[in-house]
Order: C-alpha cells, then sequence, then structure tokens
C-alpha cells in the first residue's frame, strides 16, 4: 500500500523527541493525545474519523507512539502514517456508540500492555476530542494511574514551525489567496449569498493547476448586510443588494496546514466614513505587522497595534491575532498564544501567526487581516491580497 | 433585527415541553445542552460559534431556554433564536482560550442565578462539546448540585420528526441528488480528485435555482483506487487513472438537516465480480427498506437485510443505518438508534435514517445507500438517485 507521508521519518522523530523531553520534564509517562492536530502532528495520520474515539499513545519509554482507531480507519492509519503496523491498533465496530462497550476501556488495555498500569498519565483535558465520559471511562478503568492534564503540551511544541511545515503553509496561503480572488470577482448585486458561499469551497479545495487543497477547519464566516456584524452567522439563499456590505473570511487549507485570510468587500459605493474607518483597520494593521520581530512578546505587538488605533480614538477590547498550523474541524486557531494584551509568549522564528484586527462598530464591521510567518528579522506573509477594501 | 426562524414558535414549545417531560421523568431539574444540535432544536440557534464554551439552559421551571455564548455571537443568538433578549447571556472575550479565567464559570453563575445551586443538573457526558476540563469545572463551581448524565436525552427526541422538519430533509435530499449527478458527470479519467471534491462542495452549497444549501457536517468521503477501501481518507491531487472505483459518500444540508448519499462510480469497465457484489449490495439494501415499517425494531430491519446477504453467503460485521437530522460537524449521524443487530428501537413514522450497507471486502468496496424516512406504511426515500452502479 502506498504510504502518504508529507514529512521526512527524520521530522517526525524530532517532534517526538521534543514532546518525550517535555513529557520528563512534567514527570509524565504516558500521554494520551485525543486532538486530531496532535495525532497529525506526531505520527502523519490523516483521515475524517476523529467523531469517533481515536488516540495517539506516546510512552516515555517507546520509540514509536500508538495510534488506536475504529477498524474501518486501520487502513487510513497504515498509509497516512509512519508506524509499524505493531503500533496500529484498532476496536471492532461493536464498539461504535454503543450502549455497552466503551471504545476508551479498549485503550486503558493498551496502556496497561506498555506498562501504565500505575503511571502517570497526561491527558487534554480541555481539547474538542477528549469528551467528560471519556476521561470518567479512562479514570475508572486505570484507578491506579495518576491523571494530569497535559492539555496543550503538544500545541505549545507545534506554535514553532519548522521550514518544511512553513513550505506547506505558503502553499495554503496561495489557495486562500485564490479563493479571495474568486469572491472578489464573483461578488456583485444580485448574486445569492449561497453562491459566493460555493464558489469559495470550490476554489478553496480545487486550488491551482499545481496543487488542490483540503477541507477547511470551518465553513467560511461570510457576513453580509444585516449580519455583517454577526461574524459567526450562516449565509443564506438571499441575493445580494445594490448596496451592501461583505465580511468575508475563509482560509487555504493544505496536507492540514490551515492559512487564513478576510477582507472587506463593499458593494456599491461606500460611504466616507466607512472608507475612513478602513484606512485605520488597514493602518493599524500595517502597525502591528511591523511591530513583529523575534524576540518581541505577543502583548507587544498588540500593544502598537493599540497605540495605532488609539491616535484615531478608537479602541479594540478583542484580541487581535492567533496562531494556525494544523487544524482539523471545529478550529483553526490553536490555543495557545494569542496576539492580546498580558500575553508574555516571545516571538520566535517560524511561529504562524493569523492577525485580525477587526473592527466592529455598532451596525458596520471591518475585517482586513494577514497570515504571517516570524522571520529572522520580522514578519513573511503567508498571503498576498492587498491589505485594502475592495469594492465593486 | 430581522429574525431568522425556520419553524413556528409552537413547533420550538412542542419540542421544549417533551424535554421538560423527559427531566421530570428523570427528576433532572436543570439541563445543560452543550451539543449544537440540541442548542438548535431548541431555540433555532445557528451560528458556527460552538468551537468556543456554548450552552442552552433548560430549567424546568422557566418558560423558556437559556442561551449562553461569546459576546461576538450574540447578534447570531438575536437574529437566529426565538428567546426573549433577557434569555441571550453572553461571556467577554476575555474568557477565550484564556488560562485563569473558565466560561463555565460563568455559566455555573447562571444556573445559580436561576436557582441550581443545589439542583439535580442534566449534562451530555458524551457529547462532542462538553469537553472533559468544561465537566470538572462546572462541578467545581457548583459544589452542591448533583450532576447527571443526560447525554441523549434530546437525542432521542429529536430521532422522530416533525412534518416540517421532514419537509426540510426533502429539501436537503434534493441538494444531495444534484451534487451526486454533478459528480456522476464530472467524474472522469484524467480529473483530478480534488476537482471532484471542489464540484461537490459547490454543488452542495449553491444547491438548486429554488434554494441553496448549508455547510456539509463534514467532507465529502471520496475514496479512490487504492484508498477506496479507506472510508475516511483525505483526497489527493492526483488524477483518476481509465480504470479505478469511486466510492462517494456526501450530503445535502438544508438549514442544518443533513441528508446523507453513498454511490460506487467505476471508471472503465467494471470486473463481472464486482458488477455481481454491486447487485447483492442492491439486492439487500432493497430487502431491508422493504422491511421498513412503524412497530418494526431496527434490529428486524438489519436482519431482513443480513438473511439476503446470507443467501450469497455474505455477511457484514458492521451496523447499516443511522438516523440523521440536525446536524454540525464533526458528524451528522445522531448517536441514538442503529440499524444493527440487538437494537430494538421501534420504528415510528417520522423517524429519518441513512441505510448505508457498504460492502468491503479485502481491496474492493461497494457503496450503495438510501436516506429514507419512516412513513405510517413503510418508507419514502428522501433522495431519488437511482439504487445502482455507475459505470463512466
Amino acid at each position: 500500500m502506498k504510504k502518504e507521508l508529507h514529512f521526512e521519518i527524520a521530522e517526525f522523530q524530532v517532534r517526538l523527541a521534543a514532546v518525550k523531553k517535555e513529557m520528563a520534564k512534567r514527570g509524565i509517562d504516558i500521554l494520551l493525545l485525543s486532538e486530531p492536530p496532535n495525532q497529525n502532528y506526531l505520527t502523519g495520520y490523516n483521515a475524517y474519523s476523529f467523531y469517533t474515539p481515536q488516540m495517539v499513545i506516546v510512552a516515555l519509554d517507546r520509540a514509536e507512539p500508538i495510534w488506536v482507531g475504529r477498524f474501518m480507519d486501520r487502513i487510513s492509519a497504515i498509509m497516512t502514517t509512519y508506524l509499524a503496523e505493531a503500533n496500529i491498533r484498532a476496536y471492532p465496530d461493536t464498539y461504535v456508540q454503543s450502549a455497552t462497550l466503551s471504545a476508551y476501556d479498549f485503550m486503558a488495555d493498551i496502556v496497561k500492555e506498555v506498562g501504565g498500569e500505575r503511571a502517570r498519565i497526561g491527558v487534554e483535558m480541555g481539547g474538542y476530542y477528549y469528551p467528560a465520559r471519556g476521561h470518567l471511562d479512562l479514570t475508572r478503568a486505570l484507578p491506579l494511574a495518576e491523571f494530569v492534564d497535559a492539555d496543550l503540551l503538544v500545541g505549545w511544541i507545534r506554535l514553532t514551525k519548522s521550514p518544511a511545515e512553513v513550505a506547506i503553509m505558503r502553499q495554503a496561503g496561495q489557495l486562500a489567496d485564490a479563493a479571495m480572488q474568486r469572491v472578489i470577482d464573483t461578488v456583485d448585486a444580485g448574486v445569492r449569498e449561497c453562491d459566493i458561499a460555493a464558489a469559495i469551497y470550490h476554489q478553496q479545495v480545487s486550488g491551482t493547476t499545481e496543487f488542490g487543497g483540503d477541507y477547511p477547519c470551518c465553513p467560511p464566516d461570510l457576513c453580509i448586510g444585516d449580519r455583517s456584524i454577526a461574524p459567526h452567522a450562516a449565509w443564506t439563499d438571499e441575493a445580494l443588494s445594490d448596496s451592501t456590505v461583505v465580511n468575508l473570511e475563509l482560509s487555504g487549507c493544505r496536507h492540514r496546514y490551515q492559512v487564513n485570510l478576510a477582507r472587506t468587500i463593499v458593494v456599491g459605493k461606500p460611504s466616507a466614513a466607512f472608507q475612513n474607518l478602513a484606512e485605520i483597520a488597514v493602518e493599524a494593521l500595517n502597525v502591528g505587522l511591523e511591530a513583529v520581530r523575534p524576540g518581541r512578546t505577543c502583548s507587544e505587538v498588540e500593544s502598537a497595534f493599540r497605540q495605532a488605533l488609539a491616535r484615531h480614538g478608537m479602541e479594540k477590547e478583542s484580541r487581535i491575532g492567533y496562531p494556525t498550523g494544523i487544524g482539523f474541524p471545529p478550529a483553526s486557531g490553536e490555543r495557545t498564544a494569542s496576539i492580546r494584551r498580558g500575553d508574555e509568549t516571545i516571538l520566535q522564528p517560524g511561529m504562524v501567526f493569523h492577525m485580525m484586527p477587526g473592527l466592529w462598530l455598532d451596525n458596520v464591521g471591518i475585517t482586513i487581516t494577514q497570515s504571517f510567518a516570524v522571520t529572522n528579522s520580522g514578519f513573511e506573509p503567508l498571503t498576498k491580497t492587498p491589505r485594502e477594501l475592495f469594492v465593486k
């Protein structure tokens, strides 16, 4: 069977070594990774199977992680990971949505098999794919083990990307640019909202002539007219009026690495006040970007942005940036650093953020954003769409 | 602000009454609903915001549920629910991915406000959006309350759809048919896998001239060539060869109601053995469908299917059907009844299932499926794509 690996095995080994080093530091013998991006990061595993219980087990004293999942997804594990087949374990379908059997019992048995009955076990308590009942089942099945919260242990390591990862994210950025251009070409009075959304998906996945895209972690945020101030609203079947505002956030996704991009597109003539708001948004965004360099903190970058806004008598309450990288539904944002006041994370080359200082006023919003990688001296934009208000 | 409600308020009240009746039966005073489909079912709420903590609180002695979510999603709650603004509560952005603040503390305060400090509280322990840490935070913030698992309490009520819900699911079925037809038109030797996936997304969302589609709960399962036996594999950039098998599962989604549909499409001439396998699959599927009627159990339907397969000396281990209805990522399948041996759920008019008896042999697979609603006398197919092997 053909292997579909997007990184050298040596890179997976470097990642594993970094995770084990942190485990040792925290006294964790066994790490149970329920988050799909972490499973992908450490093994390469990629299939849309994480809606049933699935785990990657890292034991400090074992050379390879162990993948545990549903029987029918075993083939995907063989194809997409570098793991030896002995380290690919699958539970039968009788465990799926059973009222009597728990896949976490199956996992607990593997933990015991690798000597973890009395281990200190790290679990991802705040993750999307570690349900309350899963934790209960595991702790009941391993009563002598000590469970500790290792949420984001892998996340903080993932924050800094390797050159090979940044190379893939450049491709993801190209996909995002292509999708945004398609929207700019498509948006017009009389076009249905759902047809704009359809064009985005088509371009995201069809990609370029050189390479295609993956499914995105989340649908495009297509906030139109009344809903331009509702950042996560669903689109409708309605046609655009001849005077409306479209606030759009979309992404490009390549080998599960996601780069986000948002722009505001106006149909009709924007008011002078709206145009002015857009100029302030771009100015502050640019000031924020110019403040990026290794050694600075996230908080310092936010402060530069904040001061640029304050010069126009404005302020923004929420954070202005989050890291992205490997993403699976429901969200692409890594849950580690935030570009916001008080976040003392020190920027390092290879970190990737989406700076997204949406300005939401009472009944209008502007969202012009930039994804970038931290370089040795500043930032590298990962998308090339001009930072400006688009008018149709 | 314009309300976007897809059901009469009376229908929401009927749903709420059914939920409260079940709560009373189980002695539950307050129900905390973390699952997005359940939130949508009881309030209408629809926005892609469930990746941050979000809850719908049902108190036995209050007329309306309370929606709790992130501040920026408050507008979506006002627009898409029937709730009074006093029952829409939002936590500030400082709670989002904070290392010190928990949105579950904010929710616990609302539980206290409605008299729940010592209540018996139902939570959805096995849900996708109730993380282990959220449960810990809530139980710590409400030490005098008694927590009980109410997972699927709403799910079992949702299993039987109203006529208004089935009407929307017919539209979802039309979207699925349109997407499948697009694939049948698109698939050919030399076409890239990603371009097939792109065409699916475009059609799912663009929909018909009368109405568009929502984002699906999950990407299409596009299993091609070697990966035709890996049911949840990602697509690639590779072009189809002139002799290959495409196993495809896709969906139509309308107002968050999802109807699924799968077909096998062969490029080139299928072998006689493969054609024969397809005929067996269709025959067994049809026998299964003809066995559907109110009063029968899921297990009886599976048994009819099983016997039809056995006549050809074949058997299938995994379940052959699951219910769908309101769906959000990561999965559309409701986690209640399964059409499988031993499931004694009694079929009733209005229940909707996807019967998906994929036959996976060692290195080939066939997947020809049918979504249907149980009627007063049998089943109503929700998609019209012929149940047959497609050959290009």
